[in-house]
């Protein structure tokens, strides 16, 4: 197992949390210096929020550890391609490096939909890796929208 | 004064208090049913918390006020364009309109740079009104930027 697979490790058993709490299932973790430093799932519907993505989750705690807005020496690890509100979080903290296991084709912010993670114009751009762990990223959503659509419960929507 | 320039107004007070916090002066106000359920200034700096934009913290309120993720009959007032982590924040909130003071041209998501509040692809489009109260909100920028110039104080910088 690779360096970078280890921590979508972790970040998919964040995912599996939300899974269990029948949320979207998808979860984060920040690493610096090689260390894990915050953990974090979805819990939109939990806390009635929708601030409360796992990325989201995970800056907010980061932010905390390291004292500062800019998070500069972290590496964001998530199962799912970012939406656009999570992509903008992690421009404005100046993530330098985003991992993410599987593509989100309804709202992805990193190449999918609109690319607000490497936007030229913008003042901070990200380097991006995608497809680690991709199969057990895809296979955790998969299986919680088919129990969704069985259940036919109109509060889970797609992100 | 119409409604709107009312509602204008108290962001600009919202705004007046990041100004005088030493914060890029962005404020906002929610408004439901007619009446302001949530005030909000941006606290980056102070909170050390990329996340505490203007927008952010009123979304962040309303919802606690509501009781729900989605904002279906609230409208959000900002001096400023929104940023695209507030741009996806509110298309996450299904809030149905956004009135803006002034444009962003380094990171404004509602039409400057991108236009994530009007993206065919998402799952929810926003109504947007801009250019209410747009010299005074404009103003209080560009007098903060002013006096940050001067003081070459690097922590401050553009949204």
């Amino acid at each position: 197992m690779t360096e970078a697979e280890g921590y979508m490790k972790e970040a998919l058993a964040e995912a599996q949390k939300a899974f269990d709490a029948g949320e979207v299932p998808i979860g984060a973790v920040m690493v610096r210096n090689g260390e894990i430093i915050a953990r974090g799932y979805n819990l939109r519907n939990t806390a009635k929020n929708p601030l409360c993505h796992a990325e989201m989750e995970i800056i907010h705690k980061a932010a905390g550890i390291v004292g500062d807005w800019r998070l500069e020496d972290c590496v964001l690890y998530v199962t799912v391609e970012p939406c656009p509100m999570c992509a903008g979080a992690i421009v404005q903290a100046r993530i330098p490096k985003v991992v993410f296991g599987t593509r989100n084709n309804k709202a992805g912010c990193a190449g999918s939909i609109l690319n607000i993670l490497n936007e030229p114009r913008f003042n901070h751009q990200v380097l991006v890796e995608e497809g680690v762990l991709q199969e057990e990223c895809s296979r955790l959503m998969r299986l919680f929208f088919r129990r969704f659509r069985k259940n036919n419960a109109p509060e889970l929507t797609e992100e």
